[in-house]
């Protein structure tokens, strides 16, 4: 079935701002809430949010099996388990819908007014129920910058890194949608001069840049997803903030992972971009070398051109970005990571999220953490209010966004921008 | 309010075997499926299965504010939600209703039919949906065993363990209650004399005995459980296998903890014991020495006297217990383990689960896994059928059981018990 809802000559009769993230090539799907306090599944429109819920109650959706509840929800994961064909069809009907030459919801006033509402006057929700989260580790600048700072420059990649694309489980019951005020954890340390841990906040808060992906339900306890049809159960992308307390983390972390130091928030981007919207920018990813095994072996172009960004705001401040890079420098394609994770037969559900973990460029201003871009905290980032950042200060609002961009289209993710406030006191 | 439900006194008028683990003074909870394809939240006395939700509807809980159809449900997360008084007002009336002196339900034999069940007549479900899994590592001689094995004799725990109550996240979409198969894993390994990895199916499936409590909803993001409240937050524990598949696990876990290797199935006992069940076997945990820091300390007994035995069946074989060990030689206790979990703003939901880690004794017979066990394959175990075993065998059953005892009254888990299958084929 062709993706006619990525026809880049296509125009919208809503007005949307040339350099908008959301053309009407984009058609991310999302929950909001409106000032009525009605919950919806939605997609948005340059500034304007859409109910799909009161477009298919109004007919628009007439000849797509759907069930008359779908979009009349306040997650996705019943229309992500609907599959890719569905996905499809509705995506290319939104696009019907609002295209230029399409009078029927055009003309019709009473009906724009229950299905368009101003982004302004919605609060975007979390997409999906997460039932797990999994992070990866997968960016091999990455992985290299880390393993130079704490292990051994000689030797920065662990053994098994090249062979495996590394991955841990995460928390679900913390992942808030961009918007939502983070704070400082508090917990336990090991100052490099102490003979005993600490109490006391973090002093090392940082941002860790990541894309995720979300799933549909994929196969059934003991089957795996081969790796050349991994690609099918992945509905779409959002930009993640995986939020990391580096001291909590580096006194906890060995030998069974980061916990405290991550669980505390991870902050996404509200839309979900669809597959098949950034079908487009798929490319080539990096050489892989030594070859994997057999069943993370893949033909063909399994990356995407996602262009990334990083910038912080201090409290009443001007804003600084800190860091540009690109979701294509990831060595382990999306594919693989799914494939890997479901070879030992792990199940996956609809609405589970991947992270790709901090992806980090080849080039300084490229990387995708404090910790990389700082160096560990040795070279201070000079901020355009003249402050220096060596991590995250209470007030600082860190914001990423995403985009892919060719001559004809600009497919975008927004933003997830959270602010970091003050511990609450420990009761 | 006292436990009026613990009388140790009180006998039902249902006949239950003298050395049931599941007298009228447990009153577990759980969910099960009736022939008739109902599911139902119940609670067990001996042989019978018994139909909250039916009781609920013929007015037996009258007097108690509860929600229409909270145990018409396929989870007792919403009864869970209500909160440690409303649970102890139910388990006493429940107590009241099944007492040897009380005619009102022993006397209606129309009420009786729609109540009472014979358990070989109900298939168990998984008592709660479980947002987010947390596996701590709190014995400390199993965190010795495996250091001596792994790192180093004279070094065996790392310098956070006795500081910290260690633990990671891990899947839930994978726990399965009792009864259910599990295949053995295939995954990437990398073999001793190898220099590359390989694939195949994990040579070295082992369990791990552990107990597992279940929590209610406790905090906002942001906020944290204080030790002194951690055990008003817990409903109630479970028997856990979590099967682990010891070869990918050790090339896997560095740097961010077991993943592929512990995520292919972790199975559950069916039946809930409550925390106030278990009341009259709290008794002193181990002393800690160092002190940890503030805001792990407590006073008082905090640990469970509660006995845990692990037996393995060949296909059609004869059960060989394995390992017989203790619930209250865990190092950390479980409100330590939730006041550590939450001292950073993790957010904890009703229903997520906390495994205790792997409960090792002090003897060589009460180490709670095979690779302990057998020493790492080193002394393998004489089964009664004359076979060996260094880790788990396809067809094998793994049982593990649990229960407190005192002078006058038995409260136990019933069992968790599951076979291992070959792998399914990879696709």
């Amino acid at each position: 079935m062709p993706i006619t809802a990525n026809n880049p000559n296509r125009k919208s009769w809503l007005e949307i701002e040339p350099n908008s993230d959301f053309p009407i090539q984009n058609i991310p799907f999302g929950v909001f809430l409106t000032k009525e306090n009605i919950v919806t599944v939605g997609t948005r429109l340059g500034d304007f949010a859409i109910d799909l819920g009161a477009l298919q109650q109004l007919g628009y959706f007439e000849g797509i099996e759907l069930t008359d509840d779908v979009f009349l929800q306040d997650t996705l994961n019943d229309f992500i388990s609907d599959g890719k064909k569905t996905w499809r069809l509705v995506r290319n009907r939104i696009a019907d819908i609002f295209d230029a030459e399409n009078p029927t919801l055009r003309d019709n006033k009473k009906h724009k007014d229950v299905v368009i509402f101003n982004m302004k006057d919605v609060e975007m929700q979390l997409p999906v129920y997460i039932g797990d989260y999994t992070d990866f580790y997968s960016s091999k600048e990455h992985a290299t910058n880390v393993g130079k700072m704490f292990r051994d420059p000689e030797n920065a990649l662990l053994p098994n890194w090249l062979h495996i694309p590394v991955g841990y489980h995460g928390r679900s019951s913390t992942i808030v949608p961009s918007g939502i005020p983070v704070h400082r954890p508090m917990g336990q340390t090991m100052p490099a001069d102490a003979t005993a841990p600490v109490f006391g906040p973090s002093r090392l808060v940082d941002f860790e840049l990541e894309t995720a992906f979300i799933t549909t339900d994929a196969n059934i306890m003991g089957e795996n997803i081969p790796i050349n049809e991994a690609e099918e159960y992945i509905f779409g992308m959002v930009l993640l903030n995986d939020w990391s307390a580096r001291d909590i983390q580096k006194w906890e972390y060995v030998p069974l992972g980061p916990f405290l130091a991550k669980n505390f928030a991870s902050s996404i981007s509200p839309w979900i971009v669809t597959m098949d919207a950034l079908e487009p920018f798929r490319c080539a990813q990096p050489k892989q070398e030594p070859t994997p095994l057999p069943y993370l072996q893949q033909k063909g172009d399994h990356a995407f051109d996602i262009n990334l960004q990083v910038a912080i705001t201090p409290e009443n401040g001007e804003e600084t970005v800190v860091c540009d890079s690109n979701m294509k420098y990831m060595y382990w394609t999306m594919s693989q990571q799914l494939a890997h994770h479901t070879i030992n037969g792990c199940r996956i559900n609809s609405g589970d999220m991947m992270g790709s973990g901090t992806i980090s460029g080849p080039t300084e201003d490229s990387f995708g953490s404090m910790l990389e871009l700082t160096w560990g905290g040795k070279n201070p980032l000079k901020m355009k209010d003249g402050s220096e950042r060596k991590f995250i200060n209470d007030g600082d609002t860190v914001t990423m966004r995403g985009f892919c961009k060719n001559e004809s289209v600009r497919i975008g993710f927004g933003e997830v921008s959270s602010k970091l406030l003050p511990p609450i006191p420990t009761k």
